[in-house]
């Protein structure tokens, strides 16, 4: 069945002009990527910025929901020629939690087979990556990363913390970086839609945007609305974490139009299958649930398999206990069982699964800190030496693998996070949720977190999970799902800054040189929501006349610190300003002491 | 002339109840607290907050902006016996920018005489520390500072570089703070309306808001309102930046109504009484400007005298130039003139009037940068040394003292210059603006700018200015200085927390407890706003009966994790977690190599 008329927001950014860049070793290569353009009066060339919206801001694309974006990575999967089509696994009514009729989310209206590895292949990136290959996804996101940027020379002054981030991004050095399991290309061979992107503390860092329908509220057609909003302002993953009916269905419309990597956390729909009750779960289930998301092309899993059954205790004296829904879901399991997690004694089946779709992990922190008090505590340290165990053996089986990280931490002890990690994770890309740096802001945690979030990119942490104003409250709407992603992509870009990643500045020094000269046009475009700044500017000054105004509605006329700044400049380019600095350091009436003088 | 039925806001916040406790050096010291009590199953008793909000928040309190707010402090500073009052400066029509009629803002209804010190006499809080006195403004803030916390031996987890923060504030520790010049009580003696507040890196983390009336926009109604409500939501100073007309009359409206200290920018105003021509400001104009403030009620002066003339050249060749506005007027005199800045030579008079009325510096960041490519240059540092020159000087004359500080700086760029400014100015409270960490975001600047203020804030900084969404764009209004004010006590409760401020996490802690207990409103009423989170909630739980449900939209009643925490907890309970804990790490079936076993 059709949806007519989806409510989707499609079409360019303002100035913006969408530029493809072909690949040197591959010829169907085409990088997406926008140019904003600013006003001849500042004599630049258009500012390239990295794009993960994929072709719905590109008017010369016709998208149509009900078909699905073309599956630009097939050929390149086909050419490989380690994969087979097979029939699939049956779908089944628990898929989709027994809705019927009305209440059952229509099937998305195009059915493909899925494929598979050829029985002994691996085809995963890090599979290719240890065999000496550059795959066309690994020159895909090399040029991605570069943003056309040329100044390879370009002075940097960041602080790296030890990480190892090039003056260019070669196709080589990516595969040598996800050789090495510091990064990951999410990119099930079932989701050729996709658009390479890389996760990894070499590289820039991501953001991830969480929606999904729950059985409180929102349907399917809301749920594609706002992954192409998200990444729209510039979502680079998006995880789908439906729970309630019609998880299938929906998941399907959502990957088929997403030029994004999608995660999930198979154990929600695991848990629907047995009707919540967490004891009831068994491998079989889960496993059955893993090859029905590999196959309609899940990018990546969160698995909690560090949760073990001998850390169940050491939350029992938390503040807030397990706040993780997977990490609570195995506790409840282990302890009703007394037995250890099947997520954990299975992890070699999982891995064997994932690596026939390259499905990464997302080794999910399910005792994350859900409070200040908790953070750092021996339950989650625990945990994250187990995740390490399982980054070796994940990697052992060619399994691509990042590591999921909290959650509400105080200032003073994020960084001790992100050291841990690098060491008992072997550094593994990282994927933090915030952190939240306290508590007491509900209706804020997109700004508690987007603190946590900044610090912990700048000392490394690969890709950041965003937080909206609803956390704690409520299902985010359209509204939320952006001030969630431009809060996150502010935190991403800071960190980019604060790294000394090559290029970053280069958006901040025009936007500035904008500001600076009154191109208020300008100042808009390049700034991540030009639509709010032009709003904000409008409401006190919304003549056009104001947008070429050399004042703004702050001082107003008389007292521009920038106008004068100018009137200086201009005095001192007639003086020779050189010659008068000099003149002024040689002394004269000046180094006076306080007071001697009265006028 | 009277407002008659002015729109400000007042009564108390959600299950709260304003309490005063009392000082035992000085009977008359009342120190007003919040109180928020929570559910009786909670079985805690209610939790003390710190509360700048005034009177206007306790319902046994009639306020009437007509009348301004009680004198409280008139009885302790004319106890003290070294001031007087006298006539005072006569008032000109240029105070008001010249406006006639309807044009002219009323006068305040109530006329005081001014006071001032009587001849050698020194009336500033730091004169009096340092002669061995504990006035009862410092008896004040100590009680206040604690919060009513009582546990001393507190564990206390962070890291506060260095500063020296007490266990308990004593008063002799804020006289010896005061004393040493690190910390400041901004209390003009024309200001007896205000309530004690201190600024300093061994005390909590305050945070400032801005408003103003200009050229352009908004009326003194509105700025009153604004102020009112600006510290309802946790302002701890506001800084009146009020350009164009009427200037005067406007600051005698916010100051008699407000319990908080009043800063400005006096060279705006000078500004305004030559029309707008900073080459014509005149020495003799400035002090004027200073006196009639001063007589206001002022508690701290901007005054920008660390922008000299040989440090102009130095801006020439920067992406954003001077923006500081104070900085630019100073800079485009100093050219125009070719002479050094009047503030600078001046500035030992400027000491003796402040300390007549113990009007507190803040000593100016003229040359603060506007962009990350301006950040910790040559300008901003030689600024910054000559404002510890300038701290000496004021500090020889018993003048209470802050230093401002950036702007613009990326995160790597932040400490040092906390380092820079403690080293250069021996140690005085740093107060600064932000810092934003990027340039792309305007719309957001709030949230660029927390991080930063939040990373500031833990490193040393001792007031964090505020910035609201529309900084670079537009004057604020109500709702922009609510997400301002809102943004900055999430940055300074998070450095407080990160410094290990005794007692700082108790809130967190209590509104953690609440969440694990679906204690919702609760979680609300203890938040920093509880009309958002409760507004939140209710968007997709509107119903009464939700607010005591042990689930909330995000999950639906099946997935929620707190909930199956406290199964766990439960289970545990009832079976002994302790020997259960024992026996899983006895071994048993615990350890087995990953996939051995298959169920």
């Amino acid at each position: 069945m059709n949806i007519s008329d989806p409510k989707i927001t499609t079409g360019g950014l303002p100035a913006s002009r969408k530029i493809y860049v072909d690949g040197l070793l591959n010829e169907d290569v085409r990088v997406p990527m926008r140019e904003i353009s600013v006003h001849p009066t500042a004599a630049e060339p258009p500012l390239p910025v990295y794009d993960s919206s994929g072709p719905y801001t590109d008017p010369d694309v016709r998208t149509d929901i009900n078909q699905g974006l073309p599956p630009l990575r097939r050929k390149w999967i086909e050419a490989r020629g380690d994969v087979e089509t097979y029939a699939g696994r049956a779908s089944r009514p628990e898929d989709n939690g027994f809705a019927q009729g009305e209440r059952l989310t229509p099937q998305f209206p195009v059915k493909q087979p899925p494929r598979r590895a050829k029985a002994g292949k691996a085809v995963t990136q890090l599979a290719y990556a240890r065999a000496g290959i550059i795959t066309p996804e690994m020159e895909f996101v090399a040029i991605r990363e570069n943003q056309q940027q040329e100044t390879a020379a370009e002075e940097r002054s960041g602080n790296d913390w030890g990480a190892s981030i090039p003056d260019h991004v070669t196709p080589e050095f990516v595969r040598q970086e996800i050789a090495a399991g510091r990064a990951i290309i999410p990119a099930n061979i079932n989701h050729p839609e996709a658009e390479p992107m890389i996760i990894g503390r070499n590289f820039l860092v991501k953001i991830n945007a969480n929606m999904g329908t729950s059985a409180v509220t929102s349907s399917m057609e809301e749920e594609v609305d706002k992954m192409i909003w998200a990444i729209r302002w510039g979502a680079d993953t998006v995880m789908d974490l439906s729970t309630g009916r019609n998880i299938h269905n929906t998941r399907e419309w959502i990957i088929r139009n997403a030029p994004v990597p999608i995660g999930t956390v198979p154990i929600y729909q695991a848990l629907e299958k047995v009707n919540g009750i967490a004891e009831d779960l068994t491998w079989e289930i889960f496993r059955d649930t893993l090859i029905e998301q590999a196959e309609q092309g899940v990018d990546y899993f969160t698995i909690h398999a560090g949760v073990r059954l001998h850390m169940v205790p050491m939350t029992v004296n938390r503040v807030t206990g397990i706040v993780s829904r997977g990490g609570s879901i195995m506790a409840k399991w282990c302890l009703h069982h007394h037995k250890e997690s099947f997520l954990y004694k299975h992890f070699a089946d999982i891995c064997d699964i994932c690596r026939a779709y390259d499905v990464s992990f997302s080794l999910g922190d399910g005792l994350r800190p859900g409070s200040i008090a908790d953070a750092n505590d021996e339950a989650q340290f625990a945990e994250l030496e187990t995740l390490g165990e399982l980054t070796k053996i994940a990697w052992d089986r060619d399994c691509q693998v990042m590591i999921e990280g909290p959650g509400h931490v105080a200032m003073h002890k994020i960084k001790e996070n992100m050291d841990k990690q690098l060491e008992c994770c072997h550094e593994a890309a990282f994927y933090t949720l915030g952190p939240l740096t306290t508590d007491i802001a509900p209706g804020y945690d997109h700004i508690t977190s987007g603190i946590g979030a900044a610090m912990i990119g700048w000392f490394g942490c690969a890709m950041l999970c965003y937080v909206t104003p609803k956390e704690h409250l409520g299902l985010p709407d359209r509204d939320d799902v952006k001030t969630g992603v431009i809060t996150y992509k502010i935190a991403a870009h800071a960190a980019d800054l604060a790294k000394g990643l090559p290029g970053a500045q280069r958006r901040d020094d025009a936007l500035s040189r904008a500001r600076f000269e009154f191109r208020w046009e300008d100042q808009f475009n390049l700034s991540l929501d030009p639509e709010t700044a032009r709003d904000f500017h409008d409401q006190t000054l919304p003549k056009q006349a104001h947008k070429v105004a050399h004042f703004c509605s702050m001082c107003g006329p008389k007292f521009c610190s920038m106008r004068i700044s100018h009137d200086i400049r201009a005095s001192a380019r007639k003086e020779g300003m050189e010659a008068m600095a000099a003149k002024f350091r040689e002394g004269g009436d000046l180094y006076l002491p306080v007071g001697d003088e009265v006028e």
